[in-house]
């Protein structure tokens, strides 16, 4: 396919039919960084975030945010997700935040929005939390790792996590 | 502050009181980008995408994106917001599209999570219209450009747009 | 103004700014009704319906519909609602249900688009409630029929309901 | 049916019960016009929407209109739509737009009402669009053309468009 | 299971995977009260509710709610419901509210939530509505009847309603 | 008020108009308690809970579910909340949950909605988390502890916690 199959031939918007599609397990993965600036990250790690609360909360609003992909991206097909994990994980070197997201669905349509959704909510959410401190975060990298089903089948980013 | 003011002493979350302010006119300026492989770039600015189509869904994406901010982001307030707009342009020589977005609001609270949520929702739905073609975009640099209003004044990133 | 003010000079969709504006008693009122079929309309005022309960029911979803406004109409602004109200009666003449909904918000902005929601999401509901019988509604003259309060002051429908 | 499925026998609303029917291709397309003050179509044909956005922008509410459904109509079953489409196209001779959607679903309820929203929810956006010229536009003539699918089977409104 | 199958081995939320599973017809039956202070209930039962209203308000505001169980509870599956109903009855006896929602889909996970979901929105919605006669409702007693289907079989509450 | 302001004189639901009102604090404190079976309990306390992270994901969907009120419960109107916060405790007498919610605003209506959903929806996500366990939790005792601010004045509990 070499065009926009979300435009059509007036340019018009419109949500692709995939009512011609079998329904098959799909799988994406999706992962993106927050970079701290050096105040943040210590205190990211040290006794202020004792518990990892920060990078908790920003899992649970990945999870929320990926299920609210359809109503968010407007020509995105609503999905029935059968599994969504978030996980925010620091990077003392890098002083930065490995978010990564999979979704998986047995559904006509791919779950890569949901993914990279579920990602960017979360980086979001821990932007949020530590804005309060410093307002230098950057969220870089925001990509699609892996998908696996449909009819496009295996995708797999060139360079891995 | 030294702390996460969106955790409590017992490592909590909340939604941090801010009653004792005074509304004032705030501000915020986010920016990002889309790096796109050449192939789907091409497509962009060729005419297949005449008259901007696929930008303008993903301003009008990110506008709404913005408004559904504090449904999102677990700890934040909601905002009447007095003004938003989000602006997708092509830049041929990176290959990308640079997305920005200002909020602006007369309100107890800043407006940047609005502003880099309308910078996040319109990068993936520009992800989401040019997936068909090819799935190796990347969603870079997502962050604060400038913020002004409130107690905690002027905010400019280090290196600008 | 003689131009479209949710676009800017590239034909960008904008959520206009209201900042420079003061809050005021803003009220509208629209109308809008659904004409029925002989049959759906003899089961609504016959025995089917004895307490009225499918008009409650479209009332019920008008509000709520109208509270949603600014996340359905994408460069709406979100208002705080002083109060909303919506009428569904039935008119044995013309074999239809008139809907009224009323608006009022001490606001910057009007509220014009949620009592012509409040009014559509209402007629949607009555159609919803009706249609296992026939499905021939139809929903006409959905408009304003005034609004007070604002810079561009009174305005009244030029045949009244 | 002679009664109204979504009332039981006390008048208590009911989101009936779909659990005994199969899957089928279900297709509903629904229309409405919203007809425009001279002044305002003016604009809309003229150089102030050389690229059509108005029409655009509404289309995108429209699409993302008809995924809320279920949440605005409090009886309707949620449903996972296989296509949306919505068209909003200028009518010179009836200075007004004509706004058609289609919505297609393999499932085990009819996705009349989807159609119906899509094509309420664009007519409203056009309304905000163009209310800074004139209020005086008014949203004529919403109602079903055709559905096909399930066990009522076909239907085809008596005038066509 | 002894364990939480919605937190991994480092305490992580997740959205467990339900994608081994095959789609059976699932049943939730939940329960709830709410009590009234002496007056409310009164005016409940006299000629200030002649119609029942307020529990009809009441029963589509459960309804609505079951279909955002999933937008409500973080790691709760998308489902789509072929049935839910909310019943709200008056007991002069005990002065007080009987709730209680069914709810049905053939899906791949229960629908607990779905059914505990309606019931507490039902609940909170009879307080809204009697609370500026006298703030002194309680809401007790919110829990699973019963549950069919899926692969832990059958479930019923010990004591009965 | 001997009568419901939610329903006017012909019975039709009305969002009040609260137009004449004039902001103030508003404070409201609700509670409710979970009360868990013998086994859940025991795994809440033990090793399968060490970071007490099912607490954490039911406060953080707590405090996003009192921002939603507005939409669940249909006649209350939006509020701008400055503050919320929930708070889940376990105590090993009664093996319960006891959570509390407090909300906070500046405005014309009270805000006794937000904190009792609050509690609501993180009752129901402990629920959600432990059921896997076994699946008879009760939840118990949702009430209004206290409210300050506004024209009824303040509101105590008879029974405090």
């Amino acid at each position: 396919m070499d065009g926009f199959s979300h435009l059509d031939d007036s340019g018009r918007p419109v949500m692709v039919d995939v009512g011609g599609k079998d329904p098959t397990v799909r799988e994406a993965m999706a992962e993106g960084i927050v970079i701290f600036p050096g105040k943040v990250f210590e205190s990211l790690v040290k006794d202020r975030n004792p518990k990892g609360d920060v990078l908790r909360v920003a899992e649970v609003a990945g999870i929320m945010g990926a299920k609210k992909t359809s109503a968010l991206v407007p020509l995105c097909h609503p999905v029935r997700l059968d599994h969504v994990s978030v996980s925010c994980e620091l990077d003392p070197k890098g002083k930065l935040a490995r978010i990564t997201c999979t979704a998986r669905a047995r559904d006509v349509t791919g779950v890569e929005m949901e993914a990279l959704t579920g990602v960017s909510v979360a980086a979001l959410t821990l932007y949020d939390m530590c804005k309060g401190i410093d307002k230098g975060m950057v969220i870089e990298g925001i990509r699609l790792l892996s998908k696996s089903g449909g009819r496009s089948g295996e995708y797999r980013a060139e360079v891995g996590p």
